[in-house]
C-alpha cells in the first residue's frame, strides 16, 4: 500500500493520470531478470503473467484463469484489486482505462516494456479520448530503492554436438525466410530466438539459459547488440561466422540510422514501443506477420535436436521414476514437505549427465494447493498426508533438451469423484496422444479432444491443453500450441508440444497429466499426409487412481502400451530394485479390474 | 468456346484486360434467379459456388473441394480451365489476376454482383499494379441473347402462427442491436434476412422462398425497396407495422442521399460494390462486423419457430421412412433410376400438410455419382443396382420449417472397406450428436470430433461438418457452422445446424449421414453453463452397413436410443405395415453382432 502511495505521488507530480505496469522485460520474455520485475514488486503477485494499472483512486491487476486463486491470495494488503481476464462482465484493462482516464488525460509507462502490439491495443481503445502518452517514464525506477542491477552473467557456447547447425547456416536459413517475406532487414528481439540463432546460452535469467541481446539481420550483416563482457573468447568465434557486435544499449540509436530504402521486419508482440519509436519515419516496416519466421525455424527441431532431446527425456524419465519410487515407498509421508519434494527432484536431476538446472520452479502441490494451477511452494510449503492427490510439475534444462512433465499421484485414499475426474483427464490426455491428423491441422482443431471427456460431465479446465517447448531453451515456446486460440500455425513433424489436460476444484484438489510429445509423420494416403504424436517422456501414470470402467478398449490398449514401453526403455538404466518397482508400476490394467 | 470469343471481342472493344464473373446475384444469394446465372451460362459449370476470370489468352474457373470432380466434367468444351481452390500450388483468382494483368491495365465486372469484401480482396491484391476498375460493365448482358428476365412472382405473408413475432417486434429487436453497435442506419441486403424481418415469403428463386428486396432500417424508419406488384394487399399490412416502401431500383439513389451525420452499418460480404460506391463520401460506414446482427437474431430460433420446426421434422421423418421402406422392399431395384428417387421423395413430401416445395434439388446419387458431393441427377440419371451404396440428400420447405437430411443405404452387398468407412462416418456423426460443450464454444472447436475416426485411418472429407439452416428459408444459413473456419460465432441454444460427416472415394462411392440438430441447454455446473445437441429428424440409419465391432459401448447406446426414439415418435403416424417396417429398421444393434 505504501508503494502505491509513492507511485501515486510521483504520478501526480508528473501529471500522469494512469500508469501501466506489465510483466515483461524489454524482450517480452517469460522469465525476466529481477531488475525488470516491477509488477511483482508493486503488487506482490509473482505469477508469470499479469498487468497492473494504477490511477489516483484505483489499482488493478489483470491476470488469466491460471492465476485467479493465486493472485487473490498474493494481492492481499497491496491495495491492488484483482480483475479476472476473460470472465464475462469483467472489463479488460484497456476498457478500464477508457472508463477511468479523463478526456485529454495522460497515460504513462516504461516504453521499454510495452510491446508495440500491446501499445496499439491501448491507443486503439483510447483513440477517442485525446490521450497524451508519456513513453519513457520508468516511475518504478524512482521509488524501488533496492532495485537489482541488470545481469552480468557469462554466456557460453551451445556446442556443435548439441546445436547441430552452425550459426552461419542458421543465419542463411533466416535470410531465406526474409527473402520470401520481401524484407531487407529483420530485428530479432526474443532472447531465445537470439540464443538459438547464435548457438549461445547464458545465465541472465532464472530457468531459461538466455542472454540479454538484440539482433538485426540484414542481407549482408548479422548485427548483435550485447554486453560483450559476457562472451569472452566466444565473440571472435561468432565474428568468424559473420556476426558483428555492438553495445546492448546502442540498438535504438542503430535502428534510428537504418537506410530508409529497405523494408524492416519486426515482431510487434515482443518489440518494444521504445524501439519502434526509434525507427526512421520513412522506413517501411513489416509487422503484420502471423508467425515470426525465426520462431518457426526454431520450433521445427532438427534431426540432431530431436535425437538429443530423446536422450534428455530418457534421463528425465529416470529422474521421475526414482522420484515416484521414493515417494510411493516412503514409510512416513507426513514427514515430507512440498519443499522437500522440490529439492529431491532437483538433486536427482543433478545426478544426470549434461544437466544445467531445473527448467522452471517445480510445482509440488499437495491437496488444495494443486487447484492453483501454477502454485509453487514457498520454502517448505505444506506437509504431505497419506491421503488425496499430490501434483508434481517439473522439468530440467539439459544441454541436450528441455523437459516438462506433470504427474498426479494418490498418496492414500481418494474419493470416487477424484478417481472419476483423474480418469477423465487421462482420457483427454490419451485422445491427444493417439490423435492422427492431416497436414495443415492446427492446435485449435485438436484442443477440443482433450476436453470432451470432461465436458461430458459438465467439467472443464481454464487453460490451454499444450504449449511448445524449447531445446535447452524456454520451457514455453511458440508458435505452435494446443489451444482453441491456436489457429495460426499448422503442426509440422519435429515440433514439440506439451499435452496437459487438467481439472481443478478450488479449495480441494488439482489433477494434471502432462507429457511432452513430438509431431511425427504417420501415413501418406490418397487423402493426404497424416501426422501423429510420439511421447518423449516415459514415466508411469498412477494406475491406482484410474476408474478403468470409464476407459474404452483403445484407451486401455494405449495406456498399457505406454507403460510397456516405459519399462522397456527405462529399466535398463535402473538398479534391479528400481526396475522391480517400475515393473509393478507399469503393470497392465484390465478392462475387468475391480477399481 | 463461342461465348468466350464473343466476350473477348467485347473486352477488346472496351479496353478491358481481364473480366471477373462470380456466382452471385446482387444480394450474394446462394440460389439466384436465372437472370443472374452468368457464370453458369459462360462456363457450363452449374455448381453453387465458383468464379470465372477471362483474359484474352486464358479463362479459369475457381471452385472448392466439393466441386472438383463435377466442375472438371462440366467445363469440358467451354474453353474454361479448372483451378482447384485451396490446393497447394494453385493460385487464387486474385493471384492469377496479379500475374496476368499488365501494370496500368483495366479490370471489368458487373458491380452489382461483386460484394464489397470480394472487391477489397481484388484491389488489395492488385494495389501495386495501378489498375483501373470498370465497375459497371455487365458484358454478359450484351452477349446473352436469350437472358431470362428478373422474376415477378407474387409474395405472401408468413402467417403469425408460423412467424411467431410480429414485424414491428422484429424491427424493434434490430434497432436494439443497432444501438449496441452505435449505428443510426442499417442496410440489409441478404434476401433471407429481409424475408424473416418482414414475415414474408416469395417465389423469386428456386428452393428458397425469398423476394428480391433491400431494407434500410433507421432509428425511425424501415425502408423496404421492392417491386410492390409482388405484395398486393400485404403492402398495407406491412405499412401498418412501420414499413415504408420504395422501388427496388431506387436503393442506390436513396443511399446516395443519406444524411452524413449518422453512421451506417452494412455487411461487406453481401453488399455490392455498386451500392457502397453510391454512398455519400462523408458518411461514416461501419462494415467491420464479425457477425451480421440480423443474421444472428434470425439464427437463434424463437420458441414458436422451434416448436414448429420440430413439427415439420416429424412430417419429414414420415416422408423419409416411407421412402426408405419403398426402396428397401422394392423387388426390382434395377428398374429404379436416380430421377425416380427424386420424384418419389417430392411426391411423398407433397402429401404432407403445409408443404411448399423441396428445399433444394434432391441428391439421389448411386455408386460413383455419390463421390461428387453435390451431384444432382440430370433427368433420369443412372439406374440403381442391387449392390453398393445409394446416397440420398433431400429436404423440404414447409411453412413450419426447412429440412435437410442425408442417408446412405446399401442396396445389396458392400465391401468390408465400405462397411468400415460407413461406420467411421457414423462414429463422427455420433461424436457431434453426443457432444456436450461449455457456453462460448464455436463450430471450429467441435468440427474435429466428426473427423477423428476417419483421420485415424488416414481418411478425411473436404467440406465442413455442418451448416446452419433457416426456418422456411435458406437450407444453408449462417452465421454459425461446424467447420475448422467457424471461429466467429459461439453456439447458442435455439441455433440449428446440420451434422453431416462424410467420406468419398472418387469413381467408386460416397457416404454421408446428416441430421439437423438443435443446440439445447444441458447442464449448469460450477464450471459453467453447458450445451448439447438434440436431433430434429428421426429417420433410421442403415444398421446393415455398420461394422458394430468398431463402435464403442457409448456409441452403440446412442444409436440404439436414437432408433428407439425414432420408432416411438414416428410410428404413431404410420400405417401398421409401415410401422412394422420401421420397427425392424430400428432394431437395436448389439456389441456382439456378427457383421
Amino acid at each position: 500500500m505504501e508503494k502505491l502511495l509513492k507511485l501515486r505521488a510521483l504520478m501526480k507530480e508528473k501529471g500522469i493520470d494512469a500508469y501501466v505496469i506489465p510483466s515483461g522485460d524489454a524482450h517480452n520474455s517469460e522469465y525476466v531478470a529481477e531488475y525488470w520485475q516491477s509488477r511483482a514488486w508493486i503488487s506482490g503477485f509473482v505469477g508469470s503473467s499479469g498487468t497492473v494499472v494504477v490511477t489516483q483512486q484505483e489499482a488493478g491487476l489483470w491476470t488469466d484463469g491460471r492465476y485467479f486463486i493465486q493472485a487473490a491470495k498474493e494481492l492481499k494488503g497491496s491495495g491492488v484489486e484483482l480483475f479476472k481476464m476473460e470472465v464475462p462482465g469483467v472489463p479488460s484493462y484497456q476498457e478500464f482505462l477508457v472508463d477511468k482516464l479523463p478526456s485529454g488525460g495522460k497515460l504513462g509507462f516504461d516504453g521499454r516494456v510495452i510491446p508495440v502490439k500491446e501499445f496499439n491495443k491501448i491507443s486503439e481503445a483510447l483513440k477517442d479520448k485525446k490521450i497524451t502518452y508519456a513513453y519513457n517514464e520508468d516511475l518504478i525506477g524512482y521509488i524501488w530503492a533496492d532495485r537489482p542491477a541488470l545481469p552480468t552473467a557469462l554466456a557460453f557456447e551451445h556446442e556443435p554436438r548439441f546445436a547441430g547447425k552452425s550459426v552461419a547456416e542458421k543465419i542463411a536459413d533466416v535470410r531465406k525466410e526474409m527473402s520470401k517475406l520481401g524484407v531487407t532487414s529483420y530485428l530479432v528481439v526474443a532472447l531465445d530466438d537470439i540464443a538459438w540463432l547464435l548457438n549461445i546460452r547464458g545465465n541472465d535469467v532464472s530457468y531459461m539459459p538466455v542472454v540479454y541481446a538484440y539482433a538485426l539481420i540484414t542481407e549482408n550483416e548479422a548485427n548483435v547488440f550485447i554486453d560483450r563482457n559476457k562472451l569472452g573468447g566466444l565473440a571472435s568465434k561468432l565474428m568468424a561466422q559473420g556476426v558483428t557486435f555492438h553495445d546492448y544499449d546502442s540498438v535504438a540509436c542503430f535502428l534510428g540510422k537504418l537506410p530508409t530504402a529497405g523494408r524492416l521486419l519486426f515482431n510487434p508482440v515482443n518489440t518494444s514501443v521504445m524501439l519502434s519509436e526509434a525507427l526512421p519515419e520513412a522506413l517501411e516496416a513489416k509487422q503484420d506477420l502471423l508467425v515470426d519466421p525465426l520462431a518457426l525455424l526454431k520450433a521445427v527441431k532438427s534431426e540432431v535436436e530431436l535425437k538429443n532431446s530423446r536422450n534428455a527425456y530418457i534421463k528425465e524419465s529416470i529422474v521421475l521414476v526414482r522420484f515416484l519410487k521414493w515417494i510411493s515407498e516412503h514409510t512416513d509421508i507426513s514427514s515430507i514437505t512440498e519443499g522437500a519434494v522440490v529439492r529431491y527432484l532437483t538433486a536427482l536431476r543433478l545426478e544426470q549427465p549434461d544437466i544445467m538446472s531445473d527448467s522452471f520452479s517445480t510445482i509440488a502441490a499437495y491437496g488444495a494447493n494443486a487447484a492453483l494451477s501454477h502454485y509453487h511452494p514457498e520454502g517448505e510449503g505444506d506437509s504431505l498426508k497419506p491421503e488425496g492427490f499430490l501434483l508434481v510439475d517439473t522439468g530440467g534444462q539439459y544441454y541436450d533438451g528441455t523437459t516438462d512433465t506433470t504427474r498426479t499421484i494418490a498418496l492414500g485414499p481418494i474419493t470416487d469423484e477424484m478417481k472419476r475426474n483423474f480418469t477423465l483427464v487421462l482420457k483427454g490426455h490419451i485422445a491427444i496422444a493417439r490423435a492422427v491428423f492431416p497436414q495443415g491441422t492446427t492446435g485449435a482443431q485438436l484442443d477440443t479432444l482433450a476436453r470432451v471427456p470432461l465436458w461430458e460431465y459438465g467439467l472443464n479446465f481454464l487453460h490451454g491443453t499444450g504449449h511448445g517447448i524449447g531445446y535447452c531453451l524456454g520451457v514455453h515456446e511458440g508458435p505452435q500450441r494446443l489451444s482453441s486460440a491456436g489457429t495460426e500455425v499448422a503442426f509440422e513433424p519435429g515440433m514439440l508440444l506439451s499435452n496437459e489436460p487438467a481439472f481443478y476444484v478450488e479449495g480441494d484438489y488439482g489433477i494434471r497429466t502432462e507429457n511432452i510429445i513430438e509431431v511425427v509423420k504417420c501415413d501418406k494416403t490418397a487423402h493426404g499426409e497424416f501426422y501423429g504424436f510420439e511421447s518423449l517422456i516415459y514415466c508411469p501414470i498412477d494406475t491406482g487412481s484410474i476408474d478403468v470402467s470409464l476407459l474404452s478398449d483403445v484407451e486401455i490398449d494405449y495406456l498399457n502400451d505406454y507403460h510397456r514401453r516405459t519399462y522397456e526403455l527405462i529399466s535398463p538404466y535402473l538398479t534391479e530394485v528400481e526396475a522391480d518397482w517400475l515393473y509393478a508400476a507399469t503393470c497392465p490394467v484390465m478392462a475387468g479390474d475391480i477399481d
